[in-house]
């Protein structure tokens, strides 16, 4: 008899797995129960339906349930919810439709994902206001604003689920506000990034409140206004709340199965969990972070992917590391890219062990004769000691995925001075003859010497 | 009394080096002697002028002889050749205004550059025949299209100066052909990458003749036509011969200094010739082939830059590596970008002792659902019993520098499956969830598995 995997959640790990899995090995049974009725949706992409870039909430699917059954012979079960695992006898629960069963796995692969945060504020339950967590909320926030016509928003949040949903209300015609409890928008990339995407965010339109916590909001049924810590109160609309996610990680909890110190399921460098046969990856699972070799959380669309499809490789013989994680991600800020990757926090960095030393350095994203170059703004950081990069951002009109050059440095191991040496592409139309991250390497390979 | 530096071409290597060396030592008597006028200009940046891209000539000059003289303190002096070498006396003898005299020196750079290679065609005399190596040559062919008003011109080789001239021209409104005696153009860029290129350039309307090979050119005081071998002939009021450079050694053959295999000038790591004292940069000089470890010769300008920046280190106390070479390069042609890197050709990947296997896949710059998507193409070359990548290639209307994510790969000696691994950025509007690069590495690690 064939082997059984069994796969909770049916979005980018867990389909990356079972997909992966049955390609290499036909015979396999592979069960996946999602509880809800969306499956293999790119949840990054619904800002751009929002906005109106994407027409139909459909084009952000990449496999239908249909295609998933049929094409891929993957016994894909919607509105089937993974109650409790039972590690022991390598079974789970089900409910669906008010009933319950017991499914027996040889395998299990956990990919519960995470869930939008929701601070206790008050009026969360007024209408119009929304996370943007799934496609049912994408839906419904496309829908108010087509519906009840808005004029004002109030953006809770200022990461990058927070300045796409700036970007996409003001493209639909809102006077957006947004409200962030930190100095700094998109905390993760830095100052130096935050700053020129600040400037941008004021440039268009964007009325930026930071330092300031939000209380919760008010209205009568609906939404009608934010309400701020201290008492002050801005009209609004409609309101987004985008302040995080937190992995859902009570399935494997409630199954004994450990986590680890960041709060997500703990695992190993297969993915494997505490529990016999029982896996995890994506926006519920940790990762180890190629620069620190720590236990990292990194709930993106990549790293899920990459697990559950490494995940599937060895469970059918073919053991397959799922790579450790750089923290890489990218964000559109209007007219604007902003990238970053590895170790940028000074604490973090010394926390590390590091010595942490940084450059910021604005440079150009083509010769300076060539028409259509923009202005491009690089940060490196690197050890003291040993030299090696750390991390980095990019951020500019053009040119953001720059960061990749700083990526594939982290996982190369690179130092500053071998990445200054590094070979990379130049003509007029494409860069200048240093690129901007040899520039900032270079810069900084300097200041080292010092 | 301080040390003199001398320096011999006023070009990226000499200039790099000379400012270089001044700024950490500003005791240092530095002389360039530059047997042209122009110092100081982005070679590269000329196809763009005569295209119309770029107003003026003197656009293309990053520093003017007075701000070398003057800001960074060389005594830079144009117009003056150095014609002989004595690496016993530590003497250089110089020709300028008829007369000769002779330059000590503690330390010398020579940075005599490259020249193009000109076929023994005959009919190179007539007017309207040109190379485009220099800024004269720049100069005189734009003014010879702008006065002459040309309506065919006949480009002789299918390299990255014949398809840059390609475009200018066309946009300059001629009916442009191209000539290339091998199978395809941009042949160091690989077959994917060609033929990519070939259709998009009959799409522009360029006239395509490949595998032809020209014996000249006729006409009556001007250019008229061009000739194949065969006799075959096709009208063209205007010739740009760009057949590749050969590097300007006789000075340095001339004063016993080693050439490589290469032929160019042999250098250690640090830029040193066989001759104590003197070191060579730039386009007539060799480098070390990152993948190879071998002697490899890239005229290109970020190799002279970054060579003669690391000597201008070195010769003031602080001995820096010039960096290994990856043979990286881009190219616009027309609204493609084509680049490479590394080792592509599979007879090269043999003799340096790899099993080569290779990929090449079609992808999309963006999430599929995000509008202004763009067809890439990536091929990716590993070394079948180590995984080690060993080059690659990108061609697309838009994300070509992704080139510079496989380049870091090979300084970093990444396997494929370390690159499949690699955290690259990911976001809608920048690139699928897995980068085109990734994927073209994912396939590959599996065919190497096989």
């Amino acid at each position: 008899m064939s082997d059984t995997l069994v796969v909770v959640g049916g979005d980018a790990a867990g389909l990356s797995a079972a997909s992966k899995a049955k390609r290499e090995d036909p015979e396999m049974d592979v069960v996946v129960f999602e509880k809800g009725q969306w499956v293999s949706y790119a949840a990054c992409g619904m800002p751009y339906y929002v906005k109106g870039d994407v027409p139909e909430l459909a084009d952000l699917v990449a496999l239908t349930p249909e295609e998933i059954r049929e094409e891929r012979d993957i016994d894909l079960r919607t509105g089937h919810e993974v109650v409790a695992v039972d590690t022991g006898s390598q079974t789970v629960t089900v409910a669906a439709d008010g009933e319950r069963f017991d499914q027996a796995y040889d395998h299990l692969l956990i990919g519960t994902g995470a869930s939008a945060v929701v601070p206790p504020f008050h009026g969360t339950d007024l209408d119009g206001v929304f996370t943007i967590h799934d496609m049912d909320e994408a839906d419904a926030i496309e829908r108010y604003v087509t519906e009840r016509a808005p004029e004002t928003a109030a953006i809770v949040g200022g990461g990058y689920v927070g300045i796409e949903m700036a970007e996409a209300l003001s493209a639909r015609g809102l006077d957006v506000s947004l409200y962030e409890m930190l100095p700094n928008v998109l905390q993760p990339f830095g100052e130096a990034v935050a700053d020129v995407v600040e400037d941008h965010l004021r440039e268009q339109g964007v009325d930026l409140h930071l330092e300031t916590a939000v209380s919760g909001f008010a209205g009568e049924g609906r939404v009608e206004a934010v309400q701020l810590d201290g008492g002050e109160s801005h009209a609004a609309d409609v309101a987004v709340v985008g302040v995080g996610v937190r992995p859902n990680v009570v399935l494997a909890e409630d199954a004994g199965i450990e986590l680890g110190p960041t709060g997500a399921i703990a695992i190993d460098e297969y993915g494997r969990t505490s529990a016999a046969n029982v896996y995890a990856a994506g926006d519920c699972a940790e990762n180890v972070h190629v620069v620190t070799g720590e236990p990292d959380y990194v709930p993106l669309a990549l790293t899920a992917n990459r697990a559950g499809r490494a995940i599937g490789q060895t469970l059918t013989g073919s053991p397959t590391a799922i790579g450790e994680t750089a923290g890489t991600a990218i964000v559109k800020a209007f007219d604007l890219g902003a990238a970053r990757t590895g170790i940028l926090d000074e604490e973090r960095a010394s926390d590390a062990g590091f010595d942490p030393v940084s450059v910021t350095i604005t440079d150009a994203t083509r010769a300076h004769y060539y028409p259509g170059s923009e202005e491009i703004q690089v940060t490196l950081v690197a050890d003291r000691e040993t030299g090696a990069v750390l991390g980095g951002s990019v951020v500019g009109r053009d040119g953001a995925k720059r960061i990749d050059t700083v990526a594939t440095a982290l996982h190369g191991g690179l130092t500053v001075t071998e990445l200054q040496n590094a070979d990379l592409a130049y003509a007029p139309p494409f860069s200048p003859v240093w690129d901007p991250v040899l520039t900032a390497a270079k810069v900084l390979a300097g200041k080292l010497e010092r």
